[in-house]
């Protein structure tokens, strides 16, 4: 059995979501997961009791809650018993196999990174977003966790990368690719052109560089990059698609016979609103710790949140870090 | 009047979108601007006569060409009789007010550069491009002009851009953001940072840090970047719009009803892809040459390329030059 602990306080609607997410997966996997919530007993109980699932899912306590615009470096320091701090705690200790949360994404990340420490020879984590893509999705990393990413830092996120997208979603020998402003070698920054030249003497099915386009296209299953720049087209990306949704919605009830139209291609919409919906993609691992932690979007739903669980799983089944601490090895001894 | 020369050499399909474009500015506005093309004679002269505009448009002759992949530098040094070239001298030596060009953009950049040179004040030239938004439209510089930019930079973008929106566009006090990945002050890199902190004490309607999710909304008109991360964004925009549209159009294609629906909301998707349409948004400036010089998309028709004449228009009517440099001066006096 996996043992996978959500966090019962991260996130704009916990516990409620996390609790009926809990209650999906329950249904679901009983027979592969363990499961578990951590924070302030008084709050979890009576919600788990009200969703029958006080027996299904064990209690791990925490005093503490980190609000969701804390500072990082403070929560880091001063809240030692918030349900982040427990709950990485007990990933290092090997009570469990994963964490997963919606909380703070700095905290998050300062509070798995002390406790966790990093895989040998990953200098930072990296977070890696799922975007969807023509026949599939790509991985985009690192998606904010760093700002300022040095030409080594960016050849780790392409081996982390790589072995996600071949372990947890059984990508063949995966493509992968330098975010730059244009396809030739002399484009970019003098930090990317290192990157891709050594990514180049790796033994990864690298590409080259790729473009903003590029992410949404079957040409690339990789694209790494610096965390501020992945931030930006990551949230550049949301823009766009809401911008055309709330557009379109409008047109579509501007006359009878649109409307009409409307009515008649809701399927449709339904079904490209599923294709582009960021809930189908949530669920960002920090990868290059040591210890799988997931970090749901803020905002999540209950399907939202479910999808991030089953990240930590696929994640913990296909044996991830050990095939990361393999690569890095390989790496460094090459 | 106000006189145009445009490039017969430039883009992906010249001369002939260029001509078409031409023919259809000199229709609606031949009493206000004067019309010029720059290239060769013996390919440019059949072509106009066959467009009807031999008269009406004005030949400056010009002998080489500059191929679209080709190297910047080289282009810059060994082609001094190249269209651009000939285009940006007649601009310094005032015989042209502005130059529109859809050929490589590297090379129209440094060319310019080099002829031209900068505006009092000015370090770099930035790239602006439009971008559709809620209620309107939001400036992005610097769209790829440079990589590395230094806070300095990107302080000087922040006071071409809103002089821009402000002359050419006639938005009052336009709101200036820095784009970053959070909104707090402590988020980013320390050239961001440092950006922020000297752009608030102009005299600019700063609104502080942006993100991605901004440039599509009604919250800011100007937004400021580094090349690199400008230009990552565009393109991932671009990616992005292409990719739900096509998505859209399939899904719609799927079932009868679907189909139906399809036929009735035809006018509500096309007026959603003319509100998205690159070629409505086509002609970027090139901010901060002593001259106007507008790049046109390599792939621009004959409406885009209007578009881009158009935006060459507003900028020396709206004497774009004078006020930049008037607010340049008070900036380094001040």
């Amino acid at each position: 059995m996996i043992r996978i602990l959500v966090d019962g306080h991260g996130g704009d609607h916990a516990p409620g979501v996390v609790i009926e997410a809990l209650s999906t997966i329950h249904a679901q996997y009983s027979d592969k997961l363990t499961l578990g919530i951590v924070g302030q007993p008084d709050v979890l109980l009576p919600a788990l009791q009200k969703a029958e699932l006080a027996d299904a899912v064990k209690i791990i306590a925490a005093s503490e809650i980190i609000d969701m615009c804390e500072s990082p470096a403070i929560a880091l320091r001063r809240k030692k018993n918030s349900s982040i701090h427990v709950g990485a705690r007990q990933v290092r200790d090997g009570e469990w196999d994963a964490l997963v949360s919606a909380g703070n994404t700095g905290a998050l990340m300062a509070i798995s990174r002390m406790i966790l420490k990093m895989l040998p020879g990953v200098d930072r984590p990296a977070i890696a977003s799922m975007l969807p893509a023509e026949n599939g999705k790509t991985l985009l990393l690192d998606a904010g966790a760093n700002v300022d990413s040095s030409s080594e830092h960016l050849t780790q996120f392409a081996i982390m990368g790589s072995c996600y997208m071949e372990a947890a979603e059984s990508i063949k020998s995966p493509r992968v690719g330098v975010l730059n402003i244009g396809s030739e070698d002399i484009k970019g920054t003098d930090v990317v052109k290192m990157a891709a030249a050594s990514i180049a003497e790796l033994d990864l099915n690298f590409i080259g560089n790729v473009e903003g386009t590029d992410l949404f296209l079957d040409t690339v299953d990789v694209v790494v990059c610096d965390g501020f720049v992945g931030n930006v087209a990551l949230k550049t990306m949301e823009g766009v698609a809401s911008f055309i949704i709330t557009n379109l919605k409008r047109k579509l009830g501007g006359s009878l016979s649109s409307k009409l139209g409307a009515l008649l291609s809701r399927n449709a919409l339904r079904r490209l609103r599923k294709r582009i919906d960021p809930a189908e993609y949530n669920g960002a691992p920090l990868l290059g710790l040591n210890g799988i932690v997931v970090k749901s979007h803020g905002s999540a739903d209950a399907l939202a949140f479910t999808r991030a669980i089953e990240v930590a799983h696929r994640q913990v089944e296909s044996k991830l870090k050990s095939r990361i601490v393999e690569s890095m090895n390989k790496w460094l001894e090459g």
